[in-house]
């Protein structure tokens, strides 16, 4: 089992787009996640401290991310921690990534208009054909 | 501890949306989650089953996605699971509902564009002049 | 992306174990996921709505949990969500199951004594050594 | 929504655990997890790399896991990922750290035995006898 990790966040750079020689199209930017907790005495939500990452998306997702993503959006993200140290010269460091299974904007923050590129819509008719009677009845 | 879940899926009806007399909106809709797997004989990813929930969002959350969500969109959701028993007449029956706690389009399967409508942009100017200089030397 | 789902809850019933005829190890038991909420009123936690889930484990995790589970014990599972519907006779209905990738009692609501079978101690003593100096660092 | 983590390693250092000056037991350790891939061209489960955390509980679930959790021990962890920069003197670094919410040991390697000591047996027989029927029918 992975690292599984969730995430709402702002994102914080301009998406990278590169794609390798291999033909990988690869994604990456930095994202702010700020806890927000609610302070009693003040009587208001506050911001907290703020966990920084660098998310990674590759193939589909990272073309899709590039085109859809800007700075100062507010996305959510499901996906692995990969946490690496590193070392130039005389400096080391951390860097916390997040490689995406999923990334979309979050609505909680704004609106979104979505054009499907990938999977005919018949798709979408076929599947809801198939839901089950007992279930649908659950919805009246 | 709730019982938290993620999923990715397709929207199966046009959400509802609604606005209760207390002023609390909320929006719902089908979802429909089918599970792919690898094929090793026939080589080739192939549908599983499907799994189908109620997903439902409250305030603003319900306002953005009743805006921006329709029928046949990819989204991922972030939320709680509530498993119900319901009864009518003589039937019987489950209701899957998952309280989202975040949704957004699924980038893996198109492109979106995002117009954020609440929080200053500032926010985003100030939260990145805060990222501190040893984690942003990660990224060169 | 499956449909990715942590848990805590009670153990409702007390574990099945069988061995296929292929031997393959499977366990399940009946876990009931009570969801507690802060009454503000009263001042105290109670009790909310209960989910129902079928909890099921293969190979060497079956095995453990079959020897280590019983009826009342608190527990947390990490798995996969999988809604089945299902007929018989004339009746229908519909089955919760976590496919459980990691299963352990819930140090929350007692103390826990382990014994690892599974992989020799001095992992543990080459992944230590292995730690980064300067992860380390932030220790003392 | 807080930055969710679910985890599984290797306790690589003896739970430390204190007690502060207003009363809050507080455990904390440092936890490895390895990420395991199959490696397609030696036909084997090779180790990949490590994620290093420091898991910290608060509560009961800290006087517990200080009774419980041995160095070396294989446990799954569900939590809040805080990332934190430090400085002292003329050195930098970051701590990752996870905020337990809840902590077992990990099934998959090994067997345990659970002490139950808080919330009475009663509630597990009331729990049960409060299963719906229709859900319980899936069980036969």
């Amino acid at each position: 089992m992975s690292d599984h990790i969730t995430i709402t966040g702002l994102v914080a750079t301009q998406p990278r787009h590169i794609v390798t020689s291999e033909g990988l199209p690869i994604t990456s930017f930095r994202l702010a996640s700020t806890q927000r907790r609610f302070d009693t005495s003040a009587e208001k939500w506050i911001d907290g401290e703020t966990n920084w990452y660098t998310v990674t998306a590759f193939r589909q997702l990272a073309t899709h991310t590039a085109e859809s993503v800007d700075k100062s959006d507010r996305i959510l993200v499901v996906g692995k921690l990969r946490i690496r140290e590193w070392e130039s010269d005389d400096r080391t460091g951390t860097n916390i990534e997040v490689e995406a299974e999923a990334i979309g904007h979050d609505l909680t923050w704004g609106t979104g208009v979505f054009t499907r590129t990938h999977g005919a819509a018949i798709t979408a008719e076929s599947e809801e054909a198939a839901e089950p009677v007992t279930t649908a009845a659950t919805q009246r």
